[in-house]
């Protein structure tokens, strides 16, 4: 039985994350279950990307990861189970199912192929895709969750690439992280040992190696657990520090050019 | 080894919710373990209540069900295993026990029976109802738990039923989920296909199928995952849109008779 | 396979818990995973050690337990392994890896000898605390993952202890739960059955037994469920009733000295 690892937006207060626990261990008893999170805020398919790209590098390699943030679940997006490398994502066609990638094989799911009751207009995560995410962990023959389908047309994974600018990089912040850390999408080793990030007209931020080596209340660049360059404060908020939010630009250069 | 499912009012901020499940741990290892939510508001067994009707359908048929929120713990309240069906539900004597029905059996729990230290006077969930679900989830004899009680004297469950009223149904909101949706207890199919909610003196929400029929902002009635209709905003909270709250009334009536 | 519980102030809205659950599952598949919270403040190693001590004496007795509270990340504190009895207890030296007693074995972590690859710069609990904890739980010889050290010289738990004063205690309020209990570092017995504690100029709190013989409204003294001393309101919050809050000092003294 393979684990299967589940990210969702339904939050904790409601029954919507046990009963997709309940489906999963109706479908794939025995199977182990790791949630990624459910605090993905509705809707955002930007930070469910996110998220599952940082989890991805760690996950079993054979893991069947559930992925179920679906603003339009009732609608036409598409259903899919997409295969990358020994892994499966089940997620709906939205930016979600593109997340990982490259895709070497795609499928979209067919209540009626699965041989489930029609799914209801606005739960998909229990009546769709947990049943398919448990049918993929008991390894069945993925056509007989639904068809076969092209792995180019996906809808694109919303986050942006940092672009280059004389001197340095435009990254985005892709995600504020619990401590307060900003997050940005330039990859640590594209930027030089000693790049800057400007903050503000006469304030830039150094690069450092550890927390540690940040003084009281300063804000530094540093790389973040998933390679990705990011700002922070030792023992405080970068983002309250800063204001700076998800979504917003950041020049980072190369000190000698600053 | 039986699954067993959680729900309390513990939050996530202690080291309640991780001690229940190192009890089970101990006294059912192996047993799969279901977490339903943790979020209960403190001591509100309405809440608690709904959540559990909620899963209970998809929960697997021979599940054990600790279900503790517990206002009364240390009192008078009689602590109950009651079987439904296959199923076992292991909660307080508050409403909480009766929220699954028809009891095939109740068992009033007492720790001298159950050869457990005597429980402390707080938390009857790590020292009283956890080790009998474990035990439960292990298939002991229920009388090695307690004493035979009668099912039909259980504190009712506190979910108000609709009432009928001309052209249509007064409802409660029984929950206001995570998305802001205000679920109601209406079963959709006592309401006609062009049922409409009466919000204000000019305002009513009309019935749609799925979040996508939904025009910008507007709020609708349809029918959620429970079977219930439900009142909801697409890409936003009905909550904040109505100012409803959890136990307020909304009429619900045929569009012809409006 | 050993049980691992696992204790962390990574929150729950990012990819953090999950990917820590990820390294169990490939390091230990089968392994029973139990959460004891995700919610310590961020670097709060005094609530990471006191939820660490309430959860102790019910956790399995060959628990392999990963703490991970460390914003010394990457800096010079010592990752450890300590054994306490059958369980291993792997957290940074930071006064954490002190929070259990007494410590039987103190392995110091080094991967290089676990072999693992060098380990990020802001991540340790993924890459190095989980690893050891997931090779613990399969039952390796914990020099395998490091060199003995002295257990004497770990950085002590900063939890303080209760002071001797006339007539009673100076105890110090080492956690507001979610129920806004405040529970102080008394243990229960060492005050008598009619104990009171001072709240302010003309008003005490007197010691009950059950939170149901509390009158409404009333801030009473109880046991709690691990045995201290708590502040308690019935259906309320007694750290609202109070103004009171984690590290204010409470002079609990018997009656008859009042």
């Amino acid at each position: 039985m393979r684990p299967i690892a589940i990210l969702t937006d339904f939050g904790m207060t409601d029954h919507y994350v046990g009963v997709l626990h309940a489906v999963l261990v109706r479908g794939a008893p025995g199977a182990e279950r790791i949630d990624l999170g459910h605090d993905v805020p509705p809707g955002d398919i930007w930070s469910a990307c996110f998220l599952l790209r940082c989890a991805w590098p760690h996950l079993p390699d054979d893991a069947v990861v559930l992925a179920v943030v679906d603003p339009g679940v009732g609608g036409s997006r598409r259903p899919l189970a997409v295969r990358i490398g020994r892994r499966w994502l089940v997620a709906p066609d939205n930016g979600l199912a593109a997340a990982a990638t490259p895709a070497d094989r795609v499928v979209q799911l067919d209540w009626r192929r699965m041989g489930v009751p029609e799914p209801s207009r606005t739960f998909h995560g229990r009546d769709l895709f947990a049943p398919a995410a448990a049918r993929l962990a008991t390894g069945v023959d993925p056509l007989s969750l639904g068809t076969e389908a092209g792995s180019t047309e996906a809808v694109p994974c919303p986050l942006p690439q940092p672009t280059r600018m004389p001197g340095g990089w435009r990254a985005t912040i892709l995600h504020v992280d619990h401590f307060g850390n900003l997050i940005t999408n330039l990859a640590s080793d594209l930027a030089t040992p000693a790049a800057m990030a400007r903050l503000g007209p006469a304030q830039v931020a150094s690069r450092v190696s550890t927390y540690g080596e940040m003084t009281g209340g300063e804000v530094a660049l540093l790389t973040g657990s998933s390679g990705l360059l990011e700002l922070a404060v030792n023992g405080g908020s970068a983002a309250d520090r800063t204001g700076l939010r998800r979504g917003d630009t950041v020049e980072i250069f190369s000190a000698d050019r600053g």
